[in-house]
């Protein structure tokens, strides 16, 4: 499909690269495309960064009905820009539509017109050490009726987003509080899938988490209320007797991309890595028995997290004297150093472009 | 506060009310309002219906952060346009706000202006037997940024749908299919929530029931996969032993304006009611054991809905002989005799016009 081009008329100033933040500034162009069943995906577009125009019976307004990605492109030190996995976020687009029967995506098709687009707003990604180029490409069901039927009319949308690091604190450790009343997810659900409902219901625990004080809440499963799962919208790894445990990925949480890249990660530097249910009580025995080494979230925002504190039904913890353990800190320079094009790529996991 | 009023310079022909469907056609007006925590909620305002402009980062395309109502403008005998229960659907509206953060709405004024709209647009409103005026209140998230905090900038809109009856086939009993591999919601999720991620939660099961030949499906809880919790978008009652059945409000159900209003008639009419847990199981030994007299589907779109088939593990079980049930039949009468105004208001639910 030929991606049609209107470029802007009126190129928007950069913002300060040292205030970015996250999500809060776009390029000067998007992409977009529709689908129909009669025409299956087309239109492929790229066209000025603004406001788009949606029935006020947008099945995406009232049911729910989207599903995104978040990747990042990455300023190197030779000037040029690379992304990171990037087949890996369609493909798991196609596995979220799946699940919320919206229409699967051509994904080397998609790719090629992410690169397009970054080729087009190039000199905005950023290049301050820690910045990055924050994509989100989108799917929603865009009928202008009301009945719940099957999606006909999809839109498939990339924006680009010239960002900060996540967390304001940056790679220092931060504080959990585990969520014992909301649940995100439960095997069945929409867990596994990056759609829209999973944070819709996670906003309420996270605001409340905030109030006290912490960052991200940890979730515990929606069955049994007892095995931990994400910490806010990252995976979450525990180093308990030097292996690595992270929760398997049984429905209910998000195969993340960066989750993949420390397993593998970790494997190669001979570490054991466990994909298993892992209890709360399990973390805290482990810790008071001085056997948790370390903790962290892991996601594509903030690359590598550290957890400092873990906060359990109003009892605080802290975890490795609230200090970034050796693991998590090799994790996130070696995966930043990855993606920024430092170090060198032995899995084939970036392109140049 | 005071509701500007644009009217359309353009009005649209009315569709033909025997052919109405669900949803598919929109007033010539709809409602609008804004909030920011600096200025609460402002800028209420009836406008021409039409398309609405959204930054592509809102929070409502990426989120889910978006909740809703469904209720009904009838036209009676008399010419005369009246309501049901409407402050019952904006009360739970601020329900389903509350679990996901989004703010609260002043449910007096919100009523004040749906009647304001149904007023302006009160030709609209269809008398062919069994039409209705569906309409759709609905709130959402509309901050232009990406990041996960709460949200500022919301949108609270009504729109008005001429609609026809909710099922093409009427009254007449249903197949219905349990649902054994996709689950709704689990309590302390957003199933008590009107609100977009337990409808997009629910698409993929609906959709391959409906290729089975099934008009919905009925849900098991998420904990237990043995509880029957709603029936599509509509709660479910079962008369067993000539006592109603339904499913408790235990966090994964809604609370059906409906499902109250029903539960209210029944012991009206000395029914014994049991809102508990209900396994599938039960049902089905109730069934072969000649126990199970009706079971109905009940909600705003389709008011009573009879089932005649319910489908388990790909068995099918036939419920009274695929007929109308005397109490379903009754309840249907009941109701719409009610919302139509043909029979007395006796608990007040009504508001004319």
């Amino acid at each position: 499909m030929k991606i049609r081009i209107e470029r802007t008329a009126q190129p928007k100033p950069h913002a300060d690269e040292s205030q970015l933040g996250f999500g809060r500034y776009f390029t000067d162009h998007m992409f977009w495309m529709d689908y129909t069943p009669e025409k299956g995906w087309h239109d492929a577009r790229i066209v000025p960064y603004g406001p788009i125009a949606l029935s006020p019976a947008a099945t995406v307004l009232h049911y729910g009905m989207e599903v995104f990605e978040g990747l990042k492109a990455y300023r190197r030190a030779d000037g040029r820009v690379q992304l990171f996995r990037p087949w890996d976020n369609f493909s798991r687009m196609n596995d979220s539509a799946e699940r919320l029967c919206l229409p699967q995506l051509d994904t080397e098709f998609a790719q090629e017109a992410l690169e397009t687009l970054i080729r087009l707003d190039e000199a905005w990604v950023p290049s301050l050490p820690g910045t990055s180029l924050y994509i989100r490409p989108f799917e929603f069901g865009a009928d202008p009726f009301l009945g719940l039927h099957t999606v006909h009319h999809t839109q498939f949308g990339i924006i680009l987003s010239p960002s900060g690091s996540y967390y304001a604190e940056g790679i220092n450790p931060v504080k959990i509080m585990i969520e014992t009343r909301d649940v995100r997810a439960v095997r069945g659900g929409t867990g596994y899938a990056k759609c829209g409902g999973n944070y819709a219901a996670s906003s309420r625990a996270g605001m409340y988490a905030e109030k006290k004080g912490y960052t991200q809440v940890l979730w515990l499963d929606g069955v049994e209320r007892k095995y931990v799962e994400e910490v806010g919208a990252m995976n979450v790894m525990f180093m308990i007797d030097h292996k690595v445990v992270t929760p398997a990925l049984l429905g209910s949480v998000l195969p993340g991309v960066t989750r993949r890249s420390c397993i593998q990660l970790l494997k190669d530097w001979g570490y054991e890595v466990e994909e298993r249910q892992l209890a709360a009580e399990e973390i805290f025995t482990a810790l008071a028995e001085g056997r948790l080494q370390e903790a962290w979230g892991c996601g594509t925002a903030a690359v590598v997290s550290p957890i400092g504190e873990l906060s359990f039904h109003d009892k605080a913890y802290t975890i490795n004297d609230f200090q970034i353990g050796p693991v998590t800190r090799r994790l996130y320079d070696e995966l930043t150093g990855i993606q920024y094009g430092r170090l060198p790529d032995t899995h084939g996991w970036t392109k140049v472009l």
